[in-house]
């Protein structure tokens, strides 16, 4: 079951429906929350008690951190209030005291919504890491011997994860070359990858490993991410720690975090797992989430002639291998803390079929089958000024969710002898 | 030329001189100053006008962040002041002021003295990059081809860097096994990573790197760091995207953090190197730290019976190939913007002769050849109830260096059955 309609003028279709109710943060009045074109801050209404027995102070904070460290009742107190306030049946003096309040959806700056302590990329789809194993390991098995017993995951940079709509600059980097050695200078294979991380809310104690069961008491929503990748640098530097400057450049966090509440209706069981999962990894009732994640490309031609973004992937978030609560369990197995705020990442989603890659690197196999974009230029991997677009969507019709967007435009490298070495 | 000597008693010969005066944070004092066998509580110096020019808000707060933050013209104004006030030059009123502010050192109870925003870990020692090359994949060249392009180094999770004294407990993991599928218990191959870590002071700016001749502008001191490793979970799960759980569990910083500055007598030309360095990490005069590493162990039996930690390793960190100002612009080349309170590991330090391999997979061969401890027991790897002690020296004599120690107690694993799948 859904929620109804909402009284807010142009909710209804918009992706940002009573049953959605996404967070993040204005630079200017904080917490809010979205709801059609509109958003409404929740400050003042915490402040004058609308939102039931909410604490007043977890929204009188420049992130969302104190209110996902409250806890699942926190939450669906909010939540309730909130499709209550803004309902058809709301009570007249309350929309009267809510409307005003309300302020155009597209006028808000959003901000970074949590703190990221620790942000955690898996490699969950395994399209994406059989894709990956036949372009990198040719005539091998494309997935290693631990993939199907555990999430293969890494730590990211927590401090390069960045708001949804910051512009990229293309690092420098030691790259891989096909002959010779290897040499600094600006990527050549700067990639996007199209993901979707989960935002801890709870946080859990160290040397305490969280059992699987327990994971949705610690979870608190899902967010589209943007894992840019510098695949000639993460080439040239992965062995044998794994992936560093390849990725530490950036990493983009859509502004706005869905609650898993919201996406309850679109539960569908988990997918088939063999072997057997592991013991902390099973669980009676695995559960994927329905999202269907697209990424586009607008290049700066495309831009300047009014030509809208261009999907170049399209896929199903269902179709990941490990679950969301696998991912945190396996997190925490070791005794592992999370905190509020925390991230990880699903890896690329990638489906089984063409156009279903969720980076270029799968996508034009390494460059070797360029895409064609609508102003007749080819890509193999990104090019400076294009912009990436992730979205994704849960169900159909005026009830559909439309996730928060990524977005970012990628800025030319900086000049390398203005960066390095001036002492030589 | 090193600093001379102090008014308080003991601090000559005990390695918490006037030439070293690392900072600390106090769980009461906030942060902490170490003098001889005595800790100096920074806010009343500074709320009094003591420290020279010194903003009192940088250590109202309980965390060195604010200090670290303010740059080297702060950390010099305040070490200037506190080698005047704590000199036997000092004038007799300031003496008088300060004596009745000391308190015991071991009575101090350190917190992590920064916020660890990120924490990255390298891979900077060439034996033992080469000992676990040989270790690992026997017959081939133990390095692999990228380490001597680039110091190879991959991010750690900075949410369970704990300070010394944190007692760690052994992690269940998915371990490798030689015969047979991987199993999920405790690790039976804990181990401990002799290692220094340097603290960022000041940030950068994302996407602005930042050069390797800036490095000491925004390099705020050192401490030691324990990189606790689980090798049979780090060696099922290390591929492709390298080490996670089998590190993650636990980090132990020193809670002292010695100063750059005072190790300036101690600074050493760097290593030679072949090839030449890529055009990042070159810089006119790279230097070293002529620091003196211990690991050292002692049993629970051990403790029971009065027997101090026994040495198990020696080794030299000036012997490190890659410098930290390397490790540094390396870790920004990319445009990845660090924060104050970031750390960077050095990796294992070893040397090249027995007796001074960092971990107890080298020393040990992977536990074939077994260290024997004074109480008889044997050693491949680390026991429950084993106490681990790192420490590091500079010079000799009256003026030496101690570092801050960093110790940690293995505590039993998690009963299995506890952690996992109760819902099966």
């Amino acid at each position: 079951m859904t929620a109804g309609p909402s009284w807010v003028q142009g909710a209804e279709g918009s992706g940002f429906g009573l049953q959605h109710l996404p967070f993040g943060v204005d630079a200017a009045a904080g917490p809010v929350v979205a709801v059609g074109p509109a958003a409404l801050p929740l400050r003042p209404l915490a402040a004058t008690g609308r939102l039931g027995d909410a604490d007043a102070a977890w929204f009188d904070t420049p992130t969302l951190d104190a209110f996902l460290a409250a806890g699942p009742g926190a939450w669906a107190t909010v939540r309730g209030a909130l499709q209550r306030l803004l309902g058809v049946g709301a009570h007249l003096p309350e929309r009267r005291a809510v409307e005003p309040l309300l302020v155009p959806r597209d006028g808000v700056r959003l901000l970074l919504p949590v703190t990221v302590g620790d942000y955690v990329d898996f490699y969950a789809s395994i399209h994406h890491a059989t894709n990956l194993g036949r372009i990198l390991r040719p005539g091998t098995e494309p997935l290693l011997p631990n993939w199907r017993h555990l999430p293969v995951g890494y730590h990211g940079r927590a401090g390069t994860v960045v708001v949804s709509g910051t512009p990229v600059r293309r690092p420098n980097g030691l790259r891989r070359q096909a002959d010779g050695p290897p040499s600094f200078g600006p990527s050549r294979e700067l990639d996007l990858e199209l993901e979707v991380a989960t935002v801890v809310g709870v946080g859990s104690e160290l040397g305490t490993p969280v059992p699987i069961g327990r994971a949705a008491a610690h979870l608190f929503g899902v967010a589209l991410l943007n894992d840019w990748s510098a695949r000639d640098i993460q080439a040239f530097e992965y062995q044998p720690l794994g992936p560093f400057l390849g990725k530490s450049f950036a990493t983009s966090l859509a502004g706005w975090i869905t609650p898993l509440a919201a996406l309850a209706p679109y539960r569908r069981p988990g997918p088939a797992q063999d072997p057997r999962p592991e013991p902390h990894l099973c669980t009676a009732d695995p559960w994927a989430l329905d999202l269907r994640l697209e990424a586009s490309l607008q290049s700066a031609t495309m831009r300047a002639t009014g030509v809208p973004p261009a999907r170049i992937s399209a896929s199903g978030f269902a179709d990941l291998y490990w679950t969301i609560a696998q991912q945190f369990a396996h997190l925490t197995a070791n005794g592992a803390s999370v905190r509020p705020g925390d991230l990880f990442g699903s890896g690329t989603v990638s489906g089984p079929t063409p156009g279903s890659e969720g980076s270029l690197i799968e996508l034009t196999r390494r460059g070797e089958r360029p895409l064609r974009l609508p102003d007749g230029g080819d890509r193999g991997f990104l090019a400076d000024g294009d912009v990436v677009v992730l979205t994704a969507r849960a169900g159909d019709g005026p009830d559909h969710l439309q996730l928060g967007e990524v977005r970012g435009e990628v800025l030319p490298a900086w000049p390398v002898d203005a960066a390095t070495c001036e002492e030589r």
